[in-house]
């Protein structure tokens, strides 16, 4: 029903399920991720007045599982971005895998999706930093840490110089031409 | 082999196969699309040394189509969300669908997938405004530093040219002294 995918890794669309209306995903190596996409995978809609809450869970300092409410997919909406690299240290909220005591590994994170009432759904509030859907602040805010400088990676200048050097070598008036 | 997801609507896993090594998604009503994610299926990887470049077309006033690279999925990097929200107006670039003439609405746009070399790939350069998020890559080691990684502000790229073009001028071989 659920796929998930984590930027620059291999979709995921077999997640774990944990209740009959829950659904959860690992996301090892979370340290290193920035985004997540959580879409359905367009064989089962929800039943008719339901939608799916979006939760990241990660082990706090002491492995307790905390969990941050991201947003939600529903038949109208199946698909969203989620921005999971600024939640790290946020608080928990309120979340209805209580019960299910994840195991907890250092280094893996997930993401659980909750099958509840479309009207349970526009009671909760997400976590802001995880929208992903005004365009303009984000990738600004993304792009640098001062937006009127740019920045290059040097190994763009140092691949650069080792064409010119060659080019040099080969011709030392190419750059006339 | 591919799949193409525009946030907030259902997942696409059947590109138009246009040609042996060209795939493409349609992206209907395209002006209110912000991000979209490509992305491996995880089925089939790419033979051994290539990957793919992912393209942006979507027809300009005339009704041409004008396309542009986003950026790249490879066996190891099988992801990536691009922003084509800001886009819309920019300059088309070369790109390798030209002789498919693909037909042209004024509302639909689309995401070209030509799979090359991989050493074809590493000689294109993506329009800098689409890169989201992959760890990997433009803005997001700006954003997180990678300590193997350094980077040099474009503006002391920028004064060393112009102290370089200056010195050139005063001697043009003042470089091998």
């Amino acid at each position: 029903m659920f796929g998930c995918l984590v930027a620059g890794r291999l979709v995921q669309a077999a997640p774990q399920q944990v209740a009959e209306d829950k659904f959860v995903f690992d996301l090892p190596d979370y340290e290193n991720i920035n985004h997540v996409v959580v879409f359905m995978l367009g064989t089962i809609p929800f039943p008719d007045g339901m939608g799916g809450s979006v939760y990241f869970c990660y082990p706090d300092q002491t492995g307790m599982a905390v969990w941050q409410l991201l947003g939600f997919v529903t038949n109208e909406k199946p698909s969203a971005i989620f921005k999971i690299s600024g939640l790290k240290s946020g608080k928990g909220s309120q979340h209805p895998f209580g019960a299910m005591n994840l195991p907890q590994t250092p280094t893996v994170a997930q993401i659980g999706i909750s099958v509840e009432l479309l009207e349970n759904l526009a009671q909760q509030t997400p976590v802001a930093s995880a929208a992903v859907s005004s365009v303009d602040s984000f990738t600004e805010a993304q792009m640098t840490p001062n937006p009127s400088e740019a920045f290059i990676p040097a190994n763009v200048v140092l691949k650069w110089y080792e064409n010119f050097q060659r080019r040099l070598t080969q011709n030392p008036l190419f750059w006339k031409t």
